[in-house]
């Protein structure tokens, strides 16, 4: 069985020897051992992965680590069996360039995830699903009757055991009826390099300005719009030469790139957000 | 004679045809032609060199240039003649590094410019410049005697014939009594992906976001805070494990790359600046 | 009738007056032009857009610019009528990433190309064309029926009237048989920063040698392997942390973008080569 | 007391354990951990941060985790102390840039380190020694004197107890009578992205090759020419538009930035070198 284990704390001192100590009497194998102190917040952050030989499970690991180990520290945290792939919903609207590279890295074996369903407040992407054979949920949303979407969406996710969702340029806002349900498990991507021009038309906004470089931000949704936990984010440079238009197309190229390492270091269990902001491991 | 010319005007028909057959009569040799058209504004620019083997003086130059091609067009231009160095002032404040950089590029002779002299609200440079010998006046800043202060800088900037400002680090803003006298002529340095950090502290603003990349930002000043025209920006991958500390440290190698590239492009005459934005030539 | 014209000539005085002037006179306006002198080989480069409003053809513009201009300046040039797609093949064998790429783009409308076929010298990636409903014809090298199967390809290339070819991580090296039938009218994408790591298993080579930034390169195919001239490169950052595994995962994402903006510069005609280095115009 | 520990070894289980068990009984509390194994290799490399707040001294805990851990595990290792200056002397020839670089950076105490002097093959840079008031040293190359200019360098090394030795584009090869002295402890800056363009005049054959990127590395100097092991590396783009000259000009920044991130990774004890290359930590 192999592990990866995901924890924060309390710093103090010794943390590390009573974890790494554990896993040694447990005859677990320490393969990958990445620590972080943010020293200001007097948190530690922790992330390992171990492999047993032995026939421990992972419910008995689980009940012996929160008993001897957990507890004392004031742990947060949790273990992930190597080979369980999460579920992860996909949300667009009308561009396909995000969509495109998530579904053709699922088909080449790059991301070790089930796609249950893909959901848009459109037709019109429907024929990518297809290619992929995957279902394509058209939820419209008019203003009027957001709540009664949602309500779709959220039954939707349930029933297909959803464990995350990709807002692969989904360009509808999601309440926190939504968001509450899966806190720190929706990615978005804004083609921005936030937090400059967050909100809408944010190449109409970068050219306006007369930036020399634009960006991509992948960050986790929370209730503030654009504000959430930033996982990866990456920049291009452009010129006076550049349209709006440009600006676009070469942004393309970086939201997808941007979105699929997020994605990637979530699935991989990188991740750990603490106050609004994440620790990355590498 | 060798001259660099920078044009803009409304862009309409015939305009590259009738400046190149200008200086082809003048048996001029264009040995680099750049233009470019901001098609929403509807405007043309453009920036050559060119060179003269006959005894053509500049003088002579812009008196034919605008009778016979300038005035037809409406041109905004300027001529300038290779060989004359443009006199640089700086001013400073604690932050050492900008300075180091561009005084050592111009003792290696990287920058073709004359620096009358360094001015700073601080003493605490005076040593640096020492090292290279240039005079360096000490203008104290306090709240109720900055009138006083801007005349003083004003008369110095008069008296030894300064062509433009850098602001390396430095910490006070101009108002618009100098700005005024040097438009698009006051070059800053600011440590932050502009325009997401403008105002004071922007490395703790970026810490505190939470981003996974910093920049620098140099831009012509302009009265509004941090929003002038756009020179040269560029920017560095930062992860959680760097405090604001860090942030500070790889800031500075940013914030004096970015500077000397700034510098570099304003004394090439290489930037024509528009509705706030810029046009920097290749 | 809107056209792109590429030029190359011995460099002399007076050229790009002579082709703005021809071209005012058609009436034609220029929307953009950009020129380049290598001084050392004294090579003139130009590249122009211009719009003709009046009923002027490709082949009578054709005619009058080789009389009145290009004769006279030993041009060599070629002029492209907007609106007309080349025809592009994809050779690709058995990894799907840079396929997938080019066929999403060429779905969401980014290239405005022709695809009339995909060869490949396995029957894997069958399913991928379709999926996007191309034509795949599946040519097998051996060793000792090489010749036959480029003569394979040959036919088709040519049945389908093929412009120019993409080796999309086609792994086979092609004979001067095919390449000299389309001189730089092939596009190969090499996943290394060439000099470097030219050949085979160039990501082993380089976590062998330990670097710290792996690369892609997107060439024109010569007859020397992995020398043509370079079209377009880029980089990603790797440390000790990184398996050849980790390097071939994050080079698929640079090998796709690179050769995807190859594939955009030839298309958009911005590309000239000469003396095995390519001129790219912004 | 604080300390840094670099410790690599045969890998096996248990290693983070005893080595985090160690620490914990002697009342260190541990501030930074990080560790990397090389799967192939079978090696486990670690850096640990850890603060002592009772009497315990650097050779006591030196001899302590000798006998009880480091014997144990077949480690290769050693314990820094905080606060002491490493010794580091400057070799250069005629280019300044990264010795202003350097000795600015010193200037400012980014760089915690003592610098006793720069010795150079030439006289020319004798004024930079000045202006920082620095010992400067001219020991002349001649092909017939080479072995005696070396010998006075190591007198030179031995009598000044300098610890490592940067070559700030110093342009003479040492011979294995230095380097052997000072294994892993000489930092060289070559002008181009190895292993492309090792040897003499790398950016001009960058130029001639047509790549669309430069680069500049920084590695620890071996007896095999620009062959030694990798520190740290960084690209700028480059385009037709660029002669040779603006190659050099643009790596300048490179070259500089570079081997100061590489002195300061050296500095702050983040790198261990095995099987001719480089573990970096963060």
């Amino acid at each position: 069985m192999k592990l990866t284990i995901l924890i924060h704390c309390p710093d103090q001192s010794g943390i590390i020897s009573s974890v790494t100590r554990f896993i040694h009497k447990k005859t677990g194998n320490i393969i990958y051992l990445d620590q972080h102190v943010d020293k200001e917040a007097g948190v530690f952050f922790m992330r390992l992965e171990c492999e047993f030989e032995n026939g421990i499970t992972l419910s008995q690991f689980k009940q012996d680590f929160s008993e001897l180990v957990a507890l004392k520290y004031y742990m947060q945290w949790d273990a992930y069996k190597d080979g369980e792939k999460p579920r992860m919903a996909i949300f667009v609207s009308k561009y396909n360039h995000c969509l495109y590279d998530l579904l053709s890295r699922f088909n080449s074996g790059e991301l070790p995830i089930e796609i249950p369903f893909i959901l848009s407040n459109h037709p019109d992407l429907e024929y990518v699903a297809e290619q992929f054979q995957i279902p394509y949920y058209h939820v419209p949303i008019s203003k009027d009757k957001k709540a009664e979407a949602e309500e779709k969406q959220l039954e939707l996710l349930e029933e297909h055991q959803v464990d995350f969702i990709v807002l692969a340029r989904y360009m509808q806002i999601l309440s926190s009826k939504v968001i509450d349900v899966y806190p720190h498990k929706i990615i978005n991507i804004h083609h921005s390099f936030l937090p400059a021009f967050a909100g809408a038309k944010p190449y109409h906004a970068a050219f306006e300005r007369g930036v020399k470089i634009i960006g991509a931000t992948s960050h986790y949704v929370t209730a503030e719009l654009d504000a959430g936990p930033i996982i990866e984010q990456d920049v291009t440079t452009v010129s006076h030469t550049h349209s709006v238009k440009d600006f676009i197309a070469k942004g393309r190229d970086l939201e997808k790139i941007v979105l699929a390492r997020a994605v990637q270091l979530h699935v991989d269990r990188k991740t750990i957000v603490y106050k609004n902001k994440t620790v990355i491991f590498s």
